[in-house]
């Protein structure tokens, strides 16, 4: 790639609080030369129980944020604004590349084999039946099923992600896939790529498991890639945390989340308040 | 009682979202003659994972609310609120008769027999000592213990209180007070009621259950008598709820926590957005 057509501003990603760490981190994987601005809405999480007007003007104020910092992609890393802002959010950036993280993990359930989908998220996120939709505008001879399960987040958050409360979580939402598998399971929340492993297990092996953050992550790359807006192959990517509200037990669940060792440095910043 | 001193105005009632409904459940029984204007700032829970000031920027708001209705006193119906911001709404309100849920819940507990007192508590509630303070505040001789529950909101909303996840919850958490039991368990949250009877069949018979709830209406029952501010007896009690978002489940959580029988009518009305 030539030098000139290089783009080093970073790259904005955003979450309700920091579930979105998950795509960040896939994100380093994939591109490991991209700055990253991460925006947590802390003071305001979770967006997935609140009214799509809420969302839709929350989702604004973040983006307002990540735009003071000249983001050359914004990623909405956050299901419950991915099903119901994007067009909001579209609207006021104009032409600046957009991606949520409903898209990609609906394309990259349509690349795996089988036509019978589970999506899994928030009730938010199964409600608004966002991953359905784009699944069979694509091709509506998929067969379809959402289930909501709003434990894994408070799961997550506290460090348990195995053992017998994970175990009686996992039969109270997934038995009836254990009965009757489905060919792939969607993992539609960024907090669930943390239960991979336990629901692999628990279903049975034929499942083939999708996170959409891996998903939203290489969908990025190639949005990057279209538009000449690759970081300079010489850059080594960083990243800088905000969130709207910190509290103690912050460092603990970001490093979870970005399977950061004891030992790494990550540093959450407080972004100024809201208008 | 002579009439003119009666006080029909209505009493404000308000919490970070719904849980503070099982306090309006616990006045309606004891004061039935007393109105009650509620506020759930669901916009903005949970308040137990925020920073200090940003739950008494909040408090202030959701006061400024209930006065709106000319109400005779206020009750924080939140422990969070209760542990880190009656003060800065005392300056607010001047001599309004105000008080949260942790002065009336230490009073019970140091009421009921035995110096052994274990509070549970969001991890919030848990960190701020707040029950410990007051309380060794009376009687320094009190041993006290605290024990964060966090994933007791998410199963009280989901309507999960009792059951195998339960089960592993309540190992998870109050193993020690099974081995080492103490004489008094203090339910120091809102949501907490609805596991009462889970929590008392997990220990011994010996431990005694006080939960601040049903404390703060014997205690806001003392306030509005010794101000001469008690309902008319010829008033039948009538509350309105008010939330600052509404959202598909809130009906079936609000039924939940206030007991209500699905043919009772409860309509949560839209607060208007905060400032």
């Amino acid at each position: 790639m030539k030098p000139y057509n290089c783009d080093n501003r970073p790259v904005g990603i955003f979450d309700s609080g920091l579930g979105g760490l998950t795509v960040v981190r896939a994100v380093q994987k994939a591109l490991p030369h991209e700055n990253i601005i991460y925006l947590g809405d802390t003071a305001r999480v979770p967006y997935g129980n609140r009214s799509p007007e809420t969302v839709r003007a929350f989702a604004l104020d973040d983006v307002e944020f990540l735009r003071k910092w000249n983001v050359k992609a914004i990623v909405a890393a956050c299901n419950t604004v991915s099903a119901l802002a994007l067009d909001t959010i579209r609207e006021r950036i104009g032409g600046c590349p957009l991606t949520g993280v409903i898209l990609p993990g609906a394309h990259a359930a349509i690349s795996a084999k089988g036509k019978r989908i589970a999506v899994l998220g928030t009730r938010g996120t199964i409600d608004s039946k966002a991953y359905e939709i784009e699944i069979l505008r694509e091709n509506p001879s998929y067969f379809m099923q959402g289930i909501a399960c709003p434990l894994f987040v408070p799961l997550a958050e506290e460090g348990i992600t195995n053992g017998s409360i994970v175990q009686g979580v996992l039969e109270l939402y997934l038995k009836p896939l254990k009965q009757t598998p489905p060919d792939i399971v969607l993992l539609g929340c960024t907090h669930y790529p943390l239960f991979r492993e336990a629901i692999a297990d628990y279903l049975p092996s034929t499942v083939t498991i999708i996170d959409s953050a891996h998903s939203t992550a290489a969908y990025l790359a190639q949005m990057l890639k279209e538009n000449q807006m690759e970081a300079s192959p010489e850059q080594a990517g960083f990243a800088q945390y905000y969130a709207t509200d910190l509290t103690p037990g912050f460092d603990r669940i970001a490093r979870r989340f970005l399977n950061a060792s004891n030992t790494d440095s990550v540093t959450i910043r407080l972004a100024s308040p809201f208008p």
